[in-house]
């Protein structure tokens, strides 16, 4: 049983405002679900069909959760797909939502400036994951990276980062110089990354997908993947891809 | 001026056995319009509001093209997305709707085995113009090229291929035979893709996005990108990216 006013909170949280005002989000789909709990991070509560509950309470990542049986029709009054799969969770991002930037120090880190697509913020966040970069930081005109289609596209990477940071160009770059990162702009006119040494606490910055890296970022180092073709440009988060396995394959 | 009959026919090409039957698409949009006009396919006719034809009439590769003027309202009917900006092309994929398996050899090439996100698609093709790459097979059950969201993700990418064929995997497994490909396909538990000697006449077998590589192609070498994290998968438009990077890097 759930009462109307708990669907109607649930449904709020596809805004933005109420996301970051309750600091929590809810994440749809069986896998993506498990892939949460995975990842170590506290589900409040699992919203679930009697089908779907018997799912759940074989798999032992997600039996011991507080689970609350909803109706077909309840279920899609709070989803935002078309294919809830019946499972919902309600999940905290009160440890993301801090402006801890000083809390990334003597890491490496991914910094998005101005990345726009949903689609291509989730799955930068799980090429970060997959290369074991643990910080993130955005700047403010970045796209929200608790978006209900970012975290889809994600796949469960965001819950396993230590740090998504949202703060101004100006903060990051101030904090970048004052902790010595070595940083790196990927830029389609730079030093081909293949020659450059990446020492570790590096930050690799990479541009909005319709304007490129920001003129406040312009002063570090620009990095170019090799192009053999008549194409403009890679798609960033393929660009993000290739960059993080050129920087991390000399760590192993 | 643009008759009922023809906006009608042009709706039709959403669907996929119109796209074959009349062997051309529509392309939406003034950037991607301006790349495939670069990429030096023929366009057979512009269809624009008269604010988009003063754009495109200084436009030296666009300005001598067949161009009809519409309606703000009429150009709303033709198009598929929210933001067509006031252009619509049409555009003969003739050359691309060829069973030609046989124009394959002596080349490298691309092989997608059941891949069905249109977006994911694109970007793959992106990636295949990028590091030079002017051949691609899909299996039969892979997603048709020519849909309209694979053509907008591609951003003009579709038109610099040589080849684009698709048929079954029983056809390209004994093309690849015949030819003495070097076939690799991208698998979570194969060699390291750094230990691998990819010699001239490789082919690149990429998966589903959920099922991976189907069986019929397990019998070629496994190449796998080295993972830190704890996620489960690469997106498959990034897992190509960096394949592609790796495999193309010493043929400078």
């Amino acid at each position: 049983m759930i009462s109307k006013n708990k669907i109607k909170f649930l449904q709020s949280l596809s805004l933005k405002k109420n996301r970051e005002k309750y600091q929590q989000v809810i994440l749809e789909g069986y896998r993506l679900i498990e892939e949460v709990a995975r990842a170590n991070i506290a589900i409040e509560d699992i919203y679930c069909t009697s089908e779907m509950m018997n799912i759940i309470n074989h798999n032992h990542l997600l039996k011991s959760n507080n689970k609350i049986v909803i109706s077909d029709k309840e279920c899609r009054l709070i989803s935002e797909t078309q294919n809830s799969q019946g499972i919902i969770a309600l999940v905290s991002i009160e440890k993301y939502l801090q402006d801890n930037i000083n809390s990334i120090k003597n890491k490496n880190a991914v910094i998005l400036d101005g990345v726009s697509d949903p689609g291509n913020l989730g799955t930068i966040f799980r090429n970060c994951i997959w290369f074991g970069i643990n910080s993130i930081i955005l700047t403010d005109n970045s796209i929200d990276p608790f978006n209900l289609k970012s975290i889809r596209s994600g796949m469960g990477a965001h819950f396993y980062f230590e740090n998504i940071v949202k703060t101004s160009s100006k903060k990051i770059i101030q904090h970048l110089k004052k902790y010595n990162f070595n940083t790196f702009i990927a830029d389609l006119s730079g030093e081909d990354m293949q020659n450059v040494n990446y020492q570790e606490n590096w930050a690799l910055v990479l541009g909005s997908e319709a304007h490129g890296i920001s003129d406040s970022f312009k002063e570090f180092q620009k990095v170019t993947i090799n192009k053999f073709g008549s194409i403009e440009s890679l798609n960033v988060s393929v660009a993000s891809g290739i960059l993080l396995n050129e920087i991390t394959k000399n760590n192993l």
